[in-house]
């Protein structure tokens, strides 16, 4: 298959790639990281990598930015910052996608746990997480030509420990637990699902 | 208790307005409706609400656009119809409305259904209103002096006919278990919650 990874070089990202490397053809994107160049925020740039990269079977985004800070202060301006990258990103390169991509391919999306299970300062990221959720079922019913769509929602990783003083009583999860739901959506069957790894 | 509802003329509003009139004191407000008017889409209108209305004790928004249309042809303009109104809309009252409102109130959301049981058309709204249920669990573990925040996802109503074609399946709620849920979350003392009216 040929494999698109949006964020192939991140915490996440590159165990799904080393998973997916050796019986695949892989381009990894980054925005400045990868094989090809990509800001997931703009549209513009999300489709010149499609035209880029071509047809391809699958597509993972293990990337997209939220505002992780105190309800007390947040502003339009910083909720904005998750819609603009970790929701708006996902969605368009799902809105884009759908005209690239091979039939029965698959898009591999990324929330958090964050949506049903809340931490302090984690409300924008609650809300996002929330959204892609919403948005793989819902779009699961409508994509052609048996094209599948998931989500992968981890608690905190194993891998990052500048987060774990904030996720207080969580058991971070492992990195090949984590792999394995992206690699059950991205090889299985499913569709509209939400692979939670907790 | 002296309580702001948005959308009080609207199918839901109106018999939230209804049910609280008696025993509260009631700002109606609505774009062009109501006792005062407000713009969610525009959090300078929000705040300005919030001047005008002074300190209050309930916020309730049954209000908020989405865009409902074919997911093959959706464009990122599209989807933001639904992140500028249904989604920003709501956030921004709170974000805002946390500085105004006294000491035990409570912000009353509305999401709808479509988060988890999708429909042709609805990928939008499915997206929104998991951002909005997942927003009131993040909000309500960082919402200052007792304020609790809630969220009421109703099925189809029985009083919106219109959409009744597009919703193969589903029974319409009755609007007198919509209210309640709404009373539940003003009147009651749980926060964090999202009830689902199905
Ligand atoms: N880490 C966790 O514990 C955890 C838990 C739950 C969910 N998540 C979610 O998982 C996703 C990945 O997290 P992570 O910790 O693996 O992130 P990370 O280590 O920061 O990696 C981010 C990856 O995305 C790329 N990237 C950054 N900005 C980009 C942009 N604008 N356009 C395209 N690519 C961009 C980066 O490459 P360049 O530097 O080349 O741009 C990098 O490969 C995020 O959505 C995060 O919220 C993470
Ligand atoms: N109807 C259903 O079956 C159903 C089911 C599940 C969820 N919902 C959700 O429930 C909410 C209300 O739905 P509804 O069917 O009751 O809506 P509706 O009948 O269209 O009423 C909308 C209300 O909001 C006000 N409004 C419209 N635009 C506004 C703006 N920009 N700023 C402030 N107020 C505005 C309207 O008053 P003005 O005309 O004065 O602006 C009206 O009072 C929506 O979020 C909807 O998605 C509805």
């Amino acid at each position: 298959m040929k494999i698109i990874i949006v964020g192939a070089t991140g915490t996440i990202g590159k165990h799904i790639t080393e998973a997916l490397q050796k019986d695949n053809e892989l381009i990894k994107a980054g925005s400045k990281s990868g094989d090809l160049q990509v800001d997931i925020s703009s549209p513009e740039s999300i489709e010149n990598l499609y035209k880029q990269a071509g047809k391809f079977d699958a597509l993972v985004c293990a990337s997209g930015d939220g505002h992780f800070g105190p309800l007390g202060s947040m502003k339009d301006a910083d909720f904005r910052i998750g819609v603009n990258s970790k929701l708006m990103g996902q969605v368009n390169l799902v809105l884009i996608g759908q005209h690239y991509i091979n039939p029965k391919g698959s898009f591999t999306l990324t929330s958090g746990s964050l949506a049903e299970d809340p931490i302090v300062l984690g409300a924008n990221l609650s809300a996002m997480n929330g959204a892609i959720n919403g948005f793989v079922r819902g779009a699961a019913v409508e994509l052609e030509n048996n094209v599948r769509i998931n989500a992968v929602a981890p608690d905190v990783v194993e891998e990052s420990p500048a987060y774990f003083p904030y996720f207080h009583g969580h058991i971070p999860v492992s990195m090949h637990r984590v792999t394995q739901a992206y690699l059950k959506s991205v090889l299985g069957s499913q569709t509209g699902q939400v692979y939670k790894v907790l």
